[in-house]
């Protein structure tokens, strides 16, 4: 399976009052994963989304994760996100947020998703599609892509 | 058990390019939902929390949500929240995000988070407390409390 | 004019490692203050751009901000919404943050909108139109609103 | 001056239902730019806001931001920032978001801050102080550094 990794630098923003990371902040990075994953495997979605006008995208379905070990102001952490199953039309993407040379990951969390078009008569109304053969192929490859804008 | 309860907007700030609710804002609206528990029960944690230095708070050590149907820029929603279990340090907390009329709620998720102080000798390190007893006590009398603002 | 005033709650995810509100904040609260103030005069935004295709909406064009003192986690602020200026296709909505008995604001500001369509050739091209006669009457109505959820 | 500089990548998460940047996350980028501008200049902020617990950092007093041009979900912007003007306590640092080759930034504005230490008695007031001199002699050095996380 294909690894998109990014660095990510714990910001002023991102944290609380108690010093550590606002929770949510993880789950808006687990977003950032998946995207930054298909755009790993080749597919655009940014422009695949503005070309093809029914085409809706990978609307989240249901998400979790385990804190482990808080993460301060100034830290460095490493997020990896990889496909860990594919049903029909859903997928779910594994996240893995990892800091310095500690053997265990931070924090884990999974996302389970559909790949959807817009119907073409309601586009409110979204009609789940069998997932892409092609991209299912090039998400499987072995390797690990470094993302970090 | 105490059911807190708020209205919330969704404001223009809270969608994202599809028109719908960016997943995340949901997992900030529970922790709202359980800071207006706490609250509802009569335990002020912004006062409490500037009074008992070593206070750390509730943090949270995993959280879930499924989305069943989403919700649009200009929609209301009602969230409730819910102790669902209390362990010896831990407690879960059921959030449930309602629309309407609609008997099914829209989204559906739980936290779990630890009460915590921070270790007298090394601030940043925190260590599980029981929780306690008498707000317990009042998190377990029956009644819903309107806690929008 | 019309003043657009709604309650603010300062949760624990607005607030930074000092304890107070984080500044963007104020800016998102800004943004749904002009949305709020929109509605307070009869234009359901939400709507609108749902029915009308091209209808872009009221992009920002310009904002500021200045932060008198600070407001910390479990405060109350009410923000009040007003047209200062309408120009041809662009208006300035002006912003005040208010703490209990107060007399001045806790932090002021302003945002510079213009009124404008997408392009029928090019949507992602805005197009500025003169401000709606019928809107700006309603706005210049005196009066309070109460716009909170 | 130093510059700091910082490629930053569109995400979903930053987008509206129109599609661009919500404008609050440009502040939000000025607030990163001024601590990645602080640390360029050999200040390492969350070190020293951990050891020396009186100091409490700068604080925004006032911001602004003119926008040019809108950026879309998938763009890069190369964020630049540089302290404009050294008062006596107070700083200004000016910011701009560049694209591509565009000669000019898509986006300007500009942030005034304070130095200051909390009180010793009273922790939660702020005690502006004198801007520290070597700060202010490293931070005049020319150089551009990329702080990219």
């Amino acid at each position: 399976m294909i690894v998109a990794k990014q660095r990510i630098r714990v910001e002023w923003a991102h944290c609380d009052p108690a010093g550590i990371i606002f929770n949510p902040h993880y789950y808006i990075w687990m977003d950032a994963g998946t995207h930054a994953l298909i755009r790993a495997a080749g597919f655009e979605f940014a422009r695949e989304i503005r070309e093809d006008k029914l085409f809706r995208g990978f609307p989240l379905v249901a998400s979790n994760m385990a804190f482990k070990r808080p993460l301060y102001f100034g830290d460095i952490t490493v997020l990896t996100s990889q496909v860990e199953k594919f049903g029909n039309s859903s997928f779910v993407v594994q996240h893995e947020f990892w800091q310095g040379d500690d053997p265990q990951p931070v924090a884990t969390g999974s996302e389970v998703r559909v790949w959807g078009y817009s119907d073409a008569e309601l586009p409110e109304k979204l009609v789940a599609q069998t997932f892409p053969e092609e991209l299912k192929k090039l998400l499987s490859v072995d390797g690990v892509v470094d993302t970090s804008p």
